[in-house]
């Protein structure tokens, strides 16, 4: 097992990485700080790993919330659902809420932790590669609203990140490639070696080799944990994690939650901002076709929906978060490995990405 | 002008209260950081004093959600009624909330800006006494769920509270009486001599003497600001303001939100937390009979509805946030003036108390 630390002062947490961790009891119960415990998974999930959970918690009062699979359910009615249970179950202000699932049960389990009762403590277990390597960590929560993505929400800190690679064994192809996509992302940020490594390991990801798996995690989850340290509030540098996710989100909402995985339309975001990039003359056409290469080699698409129009792009992207007082923001690349949050680009330029006209 | 500051380091704001302050559009423009504006309100209040507002905010891009009004429509519909409206004008993050009416509209508009994209600023333009000397002050936001009031919610500091005493000129008779029951609490909390002047001015306060209305919102103002600074996130003291709150939620759900006012429902409330307080020995029976007279020289209910058995009460306050663990902690007094956070009651005596069996 590997720890890494998130250093936020006394909201300080741990993240444990490592192979069958659902199987050592103490660090769940480690972080438990009441008597009582309420995990909410869902209907794909808990099947496979919810009698782990309870008996790992054998010796507290505990239930379980299952919800329906998918960003499709992760609004306000889903939310209420688990307030509903929280509340039937007599939960109080020391119960603790373990999320055992993917990003968007994780989203959902640390939002309704961030405000049942005006706050309540919860422990990350994710499931999936994209949680494990970003949603999980960093204490972002909330849920879509059917006018944006990710629109309602609240900063509020896991006590814990419990990794268990195990558990990508179950995980869907698609949805290793989506993750795959969130872990290329760190790369394009900050680390150009790491690009390099996952060039060459590719395979040995798409394979599942536990110890490609487990370095792509820890490294991954070690970029997560420095911006987040350095920046918990996004008022700077950690919007650089949201690479690709203006472009993505706009895909998502225009596509309809669900359609598009968030790693997928992050790959193909993240080849606009490229291409974009590459507009602005900062990179060259041979890094866009690099960057396209190693998602297309992670089975990621690399283009905008055909039905999607510009228009469409700019009407999603005109509500996006990084809209600040009304000039629009983007993530973009100086060169490979090295980003930036800019509003310094050439909206012509943009209009072209947005058009397909390149 | 009056005006209090609420100590909480670096995210400390004033309280500024007076005659006519929503003429003075600077207290409102002082504390906007952005160019954007929304005001919430609701269907009584905005017709009387949303003009003033948007005067004082026309050099800002603004707007207005019209909520309809009452405790029953605080919920999780209508605040995404706020959610939606933000969306469609595009409020981003550096985008201002103002909340304009009483403790519903402070409580919503505040939770909306606790999580809309994670955080936004709010100020707080309090229009009933209750919101003025209670809710509007200290961060506390959130709305009810079926099974429990403000069982959702945030803390989240305003950037300012404007307390225009004008305001009160509109206010129904019924709502000043239930504000008057939260002016009470302070001097049964923790200020004797507060409850002395009470008793001496109750006369003034009802026929809405400026003079008296505003020393006792003042003096209300500034236990509240000195309790919240003390405990913010209510780890002890602060749930001294709970007194009366724990009977009179049960009685608020019980009977279906909005059929009691908040303000009544807490006056009867403070009565049983005598009568336990009595039960104890800790008050004498001469203790609550002044409180009862007090109350009822507000115009307030001094007893539970006679369609709630002790059962009822039972079973909502057993969902109360101030139960820990599975045991109720109330607040009681140990004498006119000074109250206590306490789980050491004797059961027996609060089923008494419940059952009306005294």
């Amino acid at each position: 097992m590997q720890t890494l630390n998130l250093d936020l002062g006394d909201r300080s947490y741990p993240i444990y990485i490592g192979q069958g961790l659902l199987q050592q009891p103490e660090l769940l119960t480690a972080h438990v700080q009441g008597r009582s415990c309420v995990t909410v998974s869902n209907e794909t999930i808990a099947p496979l790993y919810l009698e782990a959970i309870n008996a790992a918690l054998k010796s507290y009062k505990q239930s379980a919330v299952i919800l329906p699979d998918g960003e499709a359910y992760k609004n306000l009615d889903t939310l209420n659902q688990i307030y509903t249970h929280l509340l039937e179950v007599k939960a109080d202000r020391k119960t603790t809420l373990i999320a055992l699932g993917g990003g968007v049960v994780g989203d959902m389990t640390g939002f309704a932790a961030a405000s049942y009762q005006r706050g309540v403590n919860f422990i990350q277990v994710p499931t999936t590669l994209l949680a494990m390597v970003d949603s999980s960590v960093g204490g972002k929560t909330g849920v879509n609203h059917a006018l944006g993505k990710n629109m309602i929400g609240a900063f509020h800190q896991p006590q814990a990140v419990i990794i268990d690679t195990h558990t990508l064994s179950t995980l869907a192809d698609r949805e290793l490639s989506a993750g795959i996509a969130e872990v290329i992302k760190y790369g394009l940020i900050r680390d150009p070696a790491f690009l390099t490594w996952l060039d060459a390991n590719m395979a040995a990801l798409l394979a599942r080799e536990p110890e490609a798996l487990s370095y792509a995690i820890y490294r991954s989850c070690q970029h997560k944990a420095e911006v987040v340290a350095s920046d918990e509030r996004e008022s700077g540098q950690r919007a650089l994690l949201n690479l690709g996710h203006t472009f993505g989100h706009a895909i998502e909402a225009a596509m309809g939650y669900g359609q598009w995985l968030h790693g997928e339309a992050v790959a193909t975001g993240m080849v606009m901002a490229a291409e974009l990039s590459a507009q602005m003359a900062w990179l060259g056409p041979a890094d866009v076709s690099y960057i396209r290469q190693l998602l297309e080699r992670a089975h990621l698409p690399v283009d905008p929906p055909p039905t999607m129009t510009g228009d469409d792009f700019m009407r999603y992207m005109s509500v996006d978060k990084k809209v600040l007082d009304g000039s629009l923001r983007l993530i973009l690349m100086k060169s490979l490995g090295e980003s930036i949050v800019t509003a310094d680009f050439d909206a012509d330029a943009l209009k072209r990405v947005l058009h397909r006209e390149l």
